[in-house]
């Protein structure tokens, strides 16, 4: 089955205390669907402005991610710079420019709106609401939500929440949700304002899930080195929704945890490079056996 | 097969935002003995004052450990003082009194020398070597220290790495240790400098096992209501050092990884209550119910 995935689709400029990048694509669409596209067809939801380079429709299309959906506009695309410390655990954002984006209004083309699944990537929760009102009864809903939107638009994303399946946010945004400081209690208040399902990202720590009376913990994949952060959650997200929806049947809880896998396992690869440059040329052999030497480094009892 | 503890042996008052409790059993060997006792006995190396309660000695006995190598001094048994933050995360020493501790000199038992499995619980690395001076070749030595002998006694401490199979330490220890961000990048950084193993502990997180060549990743069990977090990094040493003792055969990585679970278990029991109160009525159902819970909930696929 396919999976619709709107966000925001931007140029980035990343500097790392090593490298800087300009005008590279990013945006948690981008990154979401190139993710998604490992596991199922995409249909893509989006705007660009008329500097979008034509070859990224072309790669779309080499990828089975329909772009019937990302709107052109004359403009410019949206613009996003940052720049990590020396670390590479906090970034400051140093410019924005929305451009296109500013009035960007979601509008699902006829084909997409019977689509079974959803993932709502990062951008404003009354966007994410604007393109579930036009769906037709999608079997699983996932989105990614950010701090911005916790501090500016809480009323539309409390609204969001109970038509949510899989809620995923980041550990400090947990905690600024619900104002707790136990990860556990965060999770589990979260799930009491409307998902079925929360998914906590703890960077480097892993990430956790939190059902109905059903709990999954796992790590991080063990990296030394890592280029560049930007994109590791979108990435992470787009593979839990494209995993989920490749298989048949419905979702249960068993096959939320292998989605949260291969979404670590995506995002270990995400940042190993600049942008999306090495989700580009990533293998499904690739993939499948990192979460295999994954799945070895967390188990409990080694058999065999 | 028994297990050596070797380390402090205290009187705590500790302060929570909820709780106050004066002179409960504390100390790094108090909490690594009685847990590593659930796995097999222990031979105890440490030092009381004469105002030590006389009925620790009778619960040792009857949880068979071996209280010989506890030196009884006249004077003051060794005091700490601690309060811990709002959220339980950081801890404010407010006084130590060393009183006995002060000239402790830690003497083997001639019926200790030829212990298999060694524990060095947290003290000075000048005092962890002193008893393994004394001892007969044991089959595997685990120690554990903190940033205070980081800082003021980092050459007894280089010294003393290469002589161990399992180094213990936390997540900002690792990193003081060897001014690494990356916990992958310390843990592998701390192995070069000695021990055949390395875990490192990471609090709610959970804790990272580095082998050559062979990596494990395990989270925490999850806990909401945490009352006391003194002696739980001690409990997780304890625990698996007591595990690894109560096997028989060669320890191998597969053996590491269960006795890291046995620890994050046992110390996610010692966090419930104040001191050891929730480790002197705990049972070996409950832990191997835990145990198995917790499995279920690191587990990417689950059959059956």
């Amino acid at each position: 089955m396919s999976v619709l995935v709107v966000g925001s689709i931007a140029l980035d400029t990343v500097k790392t205390p090593v490298e800087e990048h300009s005008d590279l694509l990013g945006g948690s669409a981008s990154y979401a669907a190139l993710a998604a596209s490992f596991f199922s067809p995409v249909k893509l939801v989006g705007v660009v402005g008329s500097d979008f380079p034509e070859s990224e429709f072309a790669f779309w299309k080499a990828r089975k991610i329909d772009s019937e959906g990302v709107q052109r506009v004359s403009g410019k695309t949206f613009r996003w710079s940052g720049e990590y410390s020396w670390d590479l655990n906090t970034r400051r954002t140093q410019s924005i420019a929305l451009n296109v984006f500013e009035h960007f209004k979601p509008e699902l083309p006829d084909s997409y709106r019977k689509t079974d699944f959803v993932l709502l990537a990062n951008i404003a929760p009354s966007l994410q609401t604007h393109v579930l009102d036009q769906m037709d009864r999608p079997r699983f809903i996932a989105a990614d939500t950010m701090d911005l939107w916790i501090e500016t638009a809480r009323k539309d994303l409390d609204a969001l929440l109970p038509r949510i399946d899989l809620l995923i946010l980041n550990d400090s945004e947990a905690r600024e949700i619900t104002k707790e400081t136990s990860l556990i209690k965060a999770g589990r208040q979260i799930r009491r304002m409307g998902p079925r399902h929360v998914a906590i990202k703890k960077g480097e720590h892993g990430a956790l899930l939190f059902g109905e009376d059903e709990f999954f913990s796992c790590g991080a994949y063990p990296l030394e080195d890592i280029h560049d952060p930007t994109g590791a959650g979108d990435t992470f997200a787009g593979a839990i929704a494209g995993y989920l929806a490749g298989r048949v049947g419905t979702v249960h809880f068993t096959d939320l945890r292998k989605a949260m896998i291969y979404g670590s396992v995506l995002a270990s690869f995400c940042v190993e490079a600049f942008s999306l440059e090495r989700l580009r040329t990533l293998s499904m052999d690739e993939i499948n056996q990192r979460y295999e030497t994954f799945k070895l480094m967390s188990q409990f009892e080694v058999t065999g």
